[in-house]
């Protein structure tokens, strides 16, 4: 069974289960930090987790070879530790175009604490490098981040409703100007946090360096660039 | 049993019980995104994924309540995203005093890829925020991120020994400035993300709105602040 958005056909029934296990994943994690079991039960816990990763670990693709279901021309990432339907350490985010940019919700649980009851600063950065960068791609932009500066105008609370937001605030070439925020989604005009970042497409002789290497799940070469379109992002 | 390190006594069997399914975890995390198993075997991780959730949602902690291994004065803090013995979503870093600031090494998988084949920008930012971060700590200082700044002079690659580093530039008062960057191991001198980063104390009444029902696992009130020493940091 295949399906398409953007990008070419995959595997539905892979992509489903894809997005099962990591959400799956994802309450363990934050089952993992927030569990007041003892260390016998921890201990049986660990022996349980480590039957999983064998069962996963009986094959393995290698770090230049992208999953099946990733097509980098459109930011189909499965993965993405920000956007990934996979990833565990993702919250994940669902970036849709809007409003002339980019925009996601989020509620960030114990797992990405920093100060007691409040989301790390660093990961507000990780947030906010994606949501800039999608920004650039919703706009038919691609570059790689060269920069990136974050302003605090107070700590965001944890399990509380969050809204993010991007959108290119200058297109100079192959430099992109991107800003953006992320604000509590009952006080959506007051952004806690504000994000600059400056994405650039590196030469061709870098991109080849770059990624020369990386093929598709089927061996074809398949390195990332800016796309014809950005209809990989949902859109309102 | 109990041990001590600059902090609290702390249960000993249930630090190594609570690492042990950290790593454990990391282990389960990393598989999850680089195995090429299919659908079936796929969901058939996730249906023991869900049995381990239940097994540690037993009981749990509420978000106003530390860990028991925890003391935000001493800085421990086990499920921390970038340093956590016990988190998930962290390398973990290891991070000590040296050189007149801190330093630590990783080398991350594709758990934390970006760019295929590179680190992801955000996660840049996620280890250099707790690295600065760590940095006012080891000076006896502390302080809230309210501006982090990077700088990418180049792409880290994946699954390749890092050096990360950060020191105090200026301390004035309420107010620390630090710098650092991450490197390849292998040219420690050259940093590829150069980051820049401020830290302020917030007001005591700001502190009392922040952290005022911040709790240790046995209900005393445990906001974090500057700590009196930083012996808390492996020292060279």
């Amino acid at each position: 069974m295949t399906t398409t958005d953007a990008g070419p056909p995959y595997d539905a029934e892979l992509m489903a289960a894809v997005a099962e296990l990591g959400g799956a994943m994802r309450g363990l994690v934050e089952a993992s930090v927030a569990t007041t079991v003892d260390a016998d039960e921890l201990r049986a816990a660990a022996d349980e987790v480590r039957t999983v990763t064998g069962r996963l670990a009986a094959s393995r693709r290698p770090a230049t070879q992208l999953p099946s279901l990733d097509d980098p021309v459109t930011f189909r990432r499965v993965y993405n530790p920000v956007t990934g339907v996979g990833s565990p350490l993702a919250p994940p985010l669902v970036i849709r175009a809007a409003d002339g940019g980019v925009v996601a919700e989020a509620t960030l649980g114990l797992r990405y604490e920093g100060p007691p009851g409040f989301v790390h600063g660093g990961v507000s950065g990780l947030l906010m490098d994606q949501m800039l960068g999608a920004a650039t791609i919703a706009a038919g932009l691609w570059g790689m981040t060269v920069h990136l500066e974050l302003d605090y105008r107070g700590p965001l609370p944890l399990q509380t409703p969050l809204v993010l937001r991007a959108r290119v605030a200058e297109d100079a070439g192959r430099k992109t100007l991107v800003e953006g925020g992320i604000a509590l989604a009952s006080a959506p005009g007051q952004p806690l946090v504000e994000a600059r970042g400056v994405f650039v497409v590196p030469r061709s002789d870098r991109l080849e360096a770059y990624f020369g290497a990386i093929t598709d799940a089927a061996g074809r070469p398949r390195p990332p660039g800016r796309p014809t379109d950005a209809t990989a992002l949902e859109r309102d």
